[in-house]
């Protein structure tokens, strides 16, 4: 169960209106690394945490803290939409500069939200749960949570970089210091369900290695003319997993027959080689 | 430009049809974590790759090699799909379980596909790129292709504990071996990027740390009651960074204030504030 | 920002295990209404509420307790999935029942998230935000609540029609209530929306009247044949926003010109009326 | 069965071009709320309509109104395409203004439709049917339609407010003004469904109340810290429905317990805590 | 403009309901070649129509008809739906061909629709807009509508092959012989765009011919080993344009150098060649 | 299985940058009918064909070339993204026309994907596989494939109009040869598959022509008021299947009767027709 308190976790307010920003803004909020991801996304993993309890409790905390941060960056959209042209031929006529600035703003913004935030992205594609994963195994689980914080504090220095207002950067700087925080958490997390003996790579461990086909679980298969791939740390030596060796395979060939195409159902009216008539063959 | 062989990586031929397997089959194919997101994945990456070469061709080697896991897997799916029941109304009454099996079938299989493939996840969601992603930064790339490998060989482990088909199991064990492979491979280009001196965690690691707000980027935030998360490896001690020291928040209280609302656009007649009457307030 | 308790709102077990449930169970949580809309549509409502503290205050407070429904109807899933059949073969082989069980079962349920509850609706489709709206007007967003809550319960009726576990009937008889609830809280928000004078019907209720075709406001446009539609309250007497009186306009025809299509520009290639050659003219 | 007259039910015919407002015109074609909205969902509540006549028949005649809508909205788009400018290069050297609107622009108007109106939103994207509903009981319905008349409205009004254009201006004029009509129309049919003893809030009427969690029916649950909320007409006195008292619940607490996460399935690979092992114990 | 009669273009009835029957049907209501796609682009290519009358009237007569499509189909899924089984642990534990039934059902059917039919198709995912095209060249428009309708009766005859109601296949058979007129129809607008001299293969045909690169405009390029493409009608001889004569490339080689990556932006922190350090270099 | 090859098919090399094109430029590899959908359609019409190998081999050698396709113009859209301008404060305050470009770029090459290629359309919607189809049926696909190499072509020579870059010229000049060759290639195989006996109009070909209505097979029904449709090939005449001949039916009429609903369940509480209570009756 939650609780809310009308202070927000840092504060947000930007020194003056920029509809233009607002939009890419969005990015961040209901992108597919936003934190309208990385909220649900944790809170599902959470929810269907069956693993020790510190690994739950802290995915709900981490989770529950992302719904503030989903929070800041709709109050600043809002406060960064103020004043926004709305009627665009006189601008647009007049000021060429506001005319840059309409053209550039989310249409939905005014028109659909009233000068408020969306939960889309800063294209103005809506946030869908095909973003976010919980899948029951936590280390696969926490290798996407890593990456999310990883291009998630991409984007957010990249949005740094692209506004010089100082208010928007000061919350900017805030939530890009969560996410070094997060990289590192999960990272920590990585490293204690191996202590626990929980999980280890490959993912998942418990499947028998036995029954995979061991003659490929190593090999690298260069399908790309050229040898530069040969240079990498994957494709000689000892594999991270400590158990293989990597093997570089230059020119890798089929392993498996062409396949045979067999008939299709009669019912479904498909074409099918059966079909094939005598005057057709000796037409060629 | 690309090049194709007829012959497939491996054989996928099942023992015999069965057409609720074939559905599930899907979700390797066209789901979040199928072989459509891989193959694209490391595709768009290898392309806008501007890294070092060996990353370049490393990337479109294995995006290569995934094309033919997706062709592996359609293969399969269209044998599985053969003799399927068609006439439901029939199959029902005299045989409760061939109905089971057409209840539990796709039936875009037999109406769209005419018992082919399709680029859909194990429900019937068609894939979408959404799911898929190209920074430009690697190491946040990497970590997205190493949780895809996680999340991906996790199902094929999954499916290969729901069938008994041996034709269906030598293929999964082959598939499950090469994300062993992949799995290897992304930890050791995770390594080589640190080791190139490219990047490294937080990513990404060339935005100037003194911009970030340092005085929150090591703290978890305990944002649920209860303090099991304080059990966990990311709650003291060093962070995996190598530059900061976790600190745990066992009580966090809001460092910004409560949002004021500030007036909307008139012509866009949201409800303000501003417009409460007179009348209104003293009616309570 | 927001906290979070370990403890459930209401509690959530079920009798015993009943997949096909899970599956339907899942319309409530990422369906188009279900609680992951609710939850998210009253706070972007609240987060971009510029109107009176009571109305911004109540909506953050309510889109935090659906937050808390998501997290009951999650661990309910959770657990109606233990036990699932995962082995499809022999299941059906042995016993019909449980193979129309595993028929009915979201495949997801086991291949993706290992038998957890997931952001998707009933049939798989994964949520999306284009579900919600907040429009920054509360009258017309109070009205979306309002048919929010009305189809939830409705859904939910339902679905408590459909299972006889006594666990579950329990948390469904506890959100039909909170759904009870939700529908007077809208009806009697309307009602103040009206009595503060921030907005009545027509919504929105400061644009001019003045400036919309008066001659078209209160008119029924009898389209389709026969007119059993005019003996509803809709056609005549006075409209409900207390300005207008219904008319009934049994045969209406157009006031409009056939539009004249424009030609083409010419560097797009569309087809055009100026194309058409002397030539084609006279071939007929 | 459906016949067409080529006359429009409206003149739309704009003053002059205007393409990045042809932009803007899509969101109340293809938008969430939009034209194809009411049209496909009226129609699709007709065809399932089992109550009286007068609603079905109601329901069908507005539906086919609204296809007319969407006509005119067409018709006005490609016109405010006309002369669109399609080479950017030479625009954006020469004339900065010009060079705004081709960036304010939907670039789909030209390279996929040729000049022509799409079914998409002011953004872009596609029209998708999870945006209606058509549940069966029409006071659930007839809510979510008046909400769509009352978003579809305030949407329309405030594409007036950007507009200068007397054309546009008055097919925008027409559209309001039915608009109101049709808010007034809900307003009615909601009344004549009580009148006609067919439905009442709260919805579904006829789900057996003392089934329900009667104590928590009229209860407010204060979430969010801060009582602001209780200043409002749903924290106290009758309920709107005539059956309960409002009652406000200034500090709610769990009912639940905290969930004990069960065993997964060993087949499935997920993180267990039973899977914990005494050496991952006495490392902490 | 459009109206309506409440007669069906044709009668919709089926013997018996069939649950798991309606759910299929869908497929030709709201999939990607179902009935909402041939309206909805039918009418837009008509809306958008800027060439001669009688293609925009035909446009619009042939998309009106299709609502009418639409609509008994939905008439026949409603009835289809009647007395299906509702409570499914009762239903299961009696009745296996039930059970069988229901968990072949679409389960929105009974919680969203209540037993109506919805805008989705055969597996439950919404229609959407991206499966229709109105591009304003007619010859390439036409093109796609007779892949709809090709596609639409092969969905439809395979569906009539499912089932044994005569009442559902009299309306299939209907169904069936408008597409053979409307194949019939798109073909012989094809010839008549043609007869006509507005357009004609390859589309666009007014793109100066001398603009496009010759070299390559008839070849055949074999990118898969083997020959037997060489085998058809597309390898050799006059091509169908009357213009060009095919070519069979059958070892294809590049025409294009290995494209070299650029720098990327400084402020993006993509991964760089340039960032490559001289320790990382020396490393291997 | 593949293989690749670090030349391009085809130089792709822009003079100078611009973000803007780029934007545009998405539509033709992510778009409806973007190299993305032909690549992917013909790879899987191939795993699919059943039908005699010179298809099965065509399909797979194009859908090849295809992916060579989306390759080059990725290899495009990042060279035309250099240099972007990325802070949009001062572009807008010191150079509109550069301000304009800002607007007019999408917002996620920078943001996502650092200036790289991304797999979505020229507004930001991510490619979807709802795009394309794989039936079985060669000629239904066919038609198809007809079509979107007939929609391609001409979106790209409405893209070569848009720029005047002499290195975007080339390549765009190059792939709208290949979519001559590609529009001839699908022509050619329309014409082989019916001399191979294999498939003809109407499709499905095999369908008991018995089975369909025949009295409206060949019938074209006149929708929309007026006759300018009597005047096209289609009205009139033998059919192109060279079976029927076209009728036009000027005023047609409904053969069915108006459908007449039946009570709903009990248990789903929809409105309901005999629920009608005396009391309401008498109201009116």
């Amino acid at each position: 169960m939650f609780f809310h308190v009308k202070e927000l976790q840092f504060q947000a307010k930007p020194t003056r209106p920029d509809p233009v920003f607002a939009k890419r803004l969005q990015e961040v909020i209901g992108g597919q690394f936003g934190e309208m991801t990385v909220m649900m996304q944790y809170l599902f993993q959470g929810w269907n945490c069956r693993g020790p309890m510190k690994y739950r409790d802290m995915l709900l905390s981490i989770g529950t803290e992302e719904a503030g941060h989903v929070e800041m960056l709709c109050t600043m959209v809002a406060q960064l939409l103020e004043n926004a042209p709305i009627s665009e031929q006189e601008a647009a006529a007049n000021h060429p500069v506001i005319g840059a600035v309409m053209g550039g703003m989310n249409p939905q913004h005014a028109i659909v939200a009233g000068l408020g935030a969306m939960p889309v992205n800063s294209v103005g594609v809506p946030w869908n749960a095909g973003y976010m994963v919980a899948s029951g195994n936590l280390l696969a689980d926490f290798y996407h949570n890593l990456t999310a914080e990883s291009q998630g504090r991409l984007q957010v220095t990249r949005l740094y970089n692209m506004t010089e207002d100082m208010g928007v950067r000061e919350l900017l700087a805030f939530l890009i210091a969560r996410d070094t925080m997060h990289q590192n958490q999960w990272l920590a997390a990585i490293e204690e369900l191996e202590a626990d003996g929980l999980e280890q790579v490959p993912v998942p461990s418990r499947f028998p290695r036995e029954l995979e086909n061991q003659s490929v679980a190593y090999q690298f298969w260069n399908n790309s003319a050229g040898t530069e791939s040969a240079e990498g740390r994957w494709a000689s030596g000892a594999a991270p997993d400590g158990t293989g060796t990597f093997e570089y395979l230059e020119q890798p060939v089929p392993l498996g027959p062409e396949p045979i195409p067999t008939p299709g159902h009669p019912l479904l009216y498909g074409t099918d080689m059966a079909l094939m008539k005598e005057k057709a063959n000796s037409q060629r």
